[in-house]
């Protein structure tokens, strides 16, 4: 069938459907040619295809009737078992198996609990700026963002309050708060424990469900390791999402999600695909229990440090007066704030023209906001060409300053 | 946190959640120890653990890099290719890149379509019985799911043709019709190719979508191949999906639609947790380019048209006069009719007591039918289990008879 036919379906397209919008193929790749700093995809040479080749030869052989078969649709047992395992050890997290689903990437994770939550017209709190996998899920859902902004310390927390505050005069609820609070996704801040605290207290009084979203954890560069908001809260609000897509490797499409165990059935019911890849979550779990994930991550730590200091020191030496930009603890990002006068809707494709492809900041939040920052991502592309595109960064910005 | 906790979430749940309900872990694994006629999968020998191994082994060796990175929200270009070339060779189907949809088994693909086309309240039309991941997926949109009968020729057209009648004339519209054309599931009927001529004439008259489930295609034990309703229409409102979880590996999640462009576009929109393993995808592409997978689905034809011959006789030998039941051209299915007086819902239970397990008829239905009916799957135990499970139901049924 030809593009050119007519599409008679879309006269029944549901409200769901029109929310959502169409999207085309969108093809990683793409960005291959380029000096990439726009996505936080995991660098290419780190991808351990030897070690996963290895992991599959031995689960398949081991227990290959089962990698290869339908699977348990909130997620595959030997998995399940190798992440509690880890999250006890890093993370300090006490579960079982029923306060576990693995989903599709932590992206999937995200949009179950969206699906489980929200009704169009809902109040939803978020970061902002944030993901902009979450800007387009709470928009795709039809939900009323009240963007909380992230600072130095992390969430805004007078502002947290003050929203909370707002919804109860007013008889409203929200559905839940959003947060990343390690390495935070596009800006780099970490929220402080004191904050972490209060974040929780103000989620118990208000009876506010908390999306905890953790998927840089093992990515910690500098600075002590904070308790995550699911070990200080009690009361069962909190969910707490990540994913293997960093630490091991995204194509697998792992993640997953700790909660309550009601909320792990309401996931799974709304998971209609069925259960996440038992091959791939065999795989996984073999490369966990081997202990070849543990070093891995202390590979990927030392390159991705290795990277966050010369992007910093390449801003430092080829970034105009009046720039400004974080300094991340870990994970993938620095979040820039360019001088006045300077837009990214003009500095991105002229950027692009020239080889190097920045995450324009606009797409972070969900009322307009960013045209003057961007998102660096040091996950993907090597040291001399962050050097080298930081320095055509640089000089471009320097010459929309001065035209 | 322990299984005692309240869930302070449950009130927040949006319609949606409540609709769909919770859901349990559901192990397959939970079969393994019983005679198991009860679901469809792949017998767990013919898995093919080796192949599947050395084609991770080379997969990963040429295209590593993009195996284990994000991918194409759409779909696996490596995989997308050979699943083209298969189609053209098998199905004399020609399609491009952007009339395919990968995704996480043909249940996401139909969870998909759901989301796309139906508000709760909508009109759907279906097959009755079918597959019960149908059932469920339907009621869970909030259709009104219209029944359309199966019988030995395929879906009923004079019911169809009526109910559209039914429909215009109370100025209504059916979002789709699904159906799945060959050795339906659960009955094992296949529709004529005059039958699916005219549902492809009335679906056009009507502007009626039709999703044309074929997952069992490529496992024809008898009779000669029929043209898809895909092939049939020229007007873009077929929708034809398909699986590699019987042909190569139900672990992989591996699943497909083809369609018209904007209708993928739009099923790419609404698939929220981005593209389907990388990983998964490219091990399949190796699969399939090697040949590997010709000669598996050659294999499999013999295993499974010995099997069902095999359960037949089985049934031919062990069940009382008044039993019927169907035989299919291909696929895992046959279809029970128990004599009158004995109701599934003592049977089930009673055979899973003595080690057998079978699937009750009336979870194939939308509206309360099935009770003397049952769907025996011949695909997971091996002959032997076949003759030895047959006898024991006979028995029962026997027993029930007389009491």
């Amino acid at each position: 069938m030809a593009d050119t036919v007519t599409n008679p379906l879309a006269e029944l397209y549901s409200e769901r459907a029109r929310r959502f919008g169409e999207r085309g193929m969108s093809n990683p790749r793409d960005s291959a040619a380029l000096i990439s700093f726009f996505a936080g995809f995991p660098d290419p040479g780190s991808l351990p295809r030897n070690d996963v080749a290895e992991a599959t030869r031995v689960a398949l052989e081991r227990d290959g009737e089962w990698a290869l078969q339908y699977g348990a649709s909130s997620g595959d047992p030997e998995l399940v078992r190798e992440l509690l395992a880890k999250l006890k050890r890093d993370q300090g997290i006490q579960a079982g198996a029923e306060n576990v689903i693995i989903t599709n990437g932590a992206s999937q994770a995200l949009a179950l609990i969206v699906d489980m939550l929200v009704n169009p017209g809902d109040v939803v709190l978020s970061e902002a700026p944030t993901w902009m996998g979450a800007v387009r899920a709470f928009d795709a859902a039809g939900a009323e963002t009240r963007e909380i902004p992230v600072n130095e310390g992390g969430l805004d927390i007078d502002t947290l309050e003050q929203e909370l505050n707002t919804l109860s005069e007013t008889g409203r609820r929200a559905k839940f708060l959003y947060l990343i609070p390690n390495f935070q996704n596009p800006t780099g801040f970490t929220t402080t424990l004191e904050r972490r605290k209060k974040i929780v207290q103000l989620a118990q009084t208000h009876n506010l469900p908390i999306i905890e979203d953790d998927a840089y954890f093992d990515l910690r560069y500098a600075g002590d390791t904070l308790p995550t908001l699911y070990t200080l809260d009690d009361s069962g609000l909190v969910m707490y999402m990540g994913t293997f897509s960093k630490i091991m490797a995204a194509g697998m499409r792992l993640g997953w999600t700790i909660a309550n165990p009601a909320v792990i059935r309401q996931m799974t019911g709304l998971k209609s695909e069925g259960g996440t890849s038992p091959f791939a979550s065999h795989v996984a779990a073999e490369f966990a229990s081997s202990g070849t994930l543990t070093e891995h991550v202390h590979e990927l730590r030392t390159l991705y440090h290795s990277r966050r200091d010369t992007m910093l020191k390449a801003l430092e030496a080829s970034m105009p007066a009046g720039t400004t930009w974080t300094t991340p603890e870990g994970g993938f990002f620095i979040w820039v704030t360019l001088p006045d006068g300077v837009s990214v809707r003009e500095l991105a494709p002229a950027s692009k023209d020239k080889g190097v492809e920045i995450c324009p900041g606009f797409i972070f939040y969900f009322h307009g906001k960013g045209d003057n920052q961007i998102r660096l991502s040091y996950s993907f592309a090597d040291e001399p060409n962050i050097q080298k595109g930081i320095k055509i960064l640089g000089d471009l910005v320097k010459e929309q300053l001065t035209t």
